[in-house]
């Protein structure tokens, strides 16, 4: 594996491991008030396209990256919505603040 | 352009401009209690790797797609720490919390 190669593979594993301390502390708080569910909805979308993109490249580390980061996303879409309740009563979103 | 090159255009697009609601939204609000600072840090991290990744291989999409990520991150991280104060005033972190 050359110099290049290595940096890149070092990349991918940080950016789509990123995802997962994120995870741990919107489960463990039961809060995601300042997680902009915009962001959410685009990284999602956006992953599913790379995962696309490596299904017709047939890329192996793109597939398995974005896979999982889909599914880290994902958990973070739902735990959104089902703090939403909570998470407004403690701090309440001001009028027009949208999806936010 | 091939359709596979366009469906990886429009994906990096996304995955990039992803972090700009988070931004406005964190610097709207003033709260980034529910942010990951270890999510903060190992993306900004990874995406320095990919930019470097992408500067051995001259590659100017990834080039541009990383710094403009590293700055919005860069800016979340700064938010968090500028934020903390207020933040741990209204939902005090429970101890041994950590980064988060």
């Amino acid at each position: 594996m050359t110099a290049t190669a290595l940096v890149g593979l070092i990349a991918g594993l940080l950016t789509s491991g990123a995802a997962i301390p994120q995870v741990l502390q919107t489960y463990r708080t039961k809060h995601a008030r300042d997680l902009s569910m915009w962001q959410l909805i685009l990284l999602t979308l956006g992953m599913v396209l790379w995962l696309i993109y490596g299904l017709s490249l047939n890329d192996l580390p793109l597939i398995l990256a974005n896979t999982f980061s889909i599914a880290c996303y994902a958990a973070l879409i739902a735990m959104k919505l089902t703090y939403a309740r909570t998470d407004s009563a403690v701090s309440p979103s001001p009028p027009g603040r949208g999806l936010g």
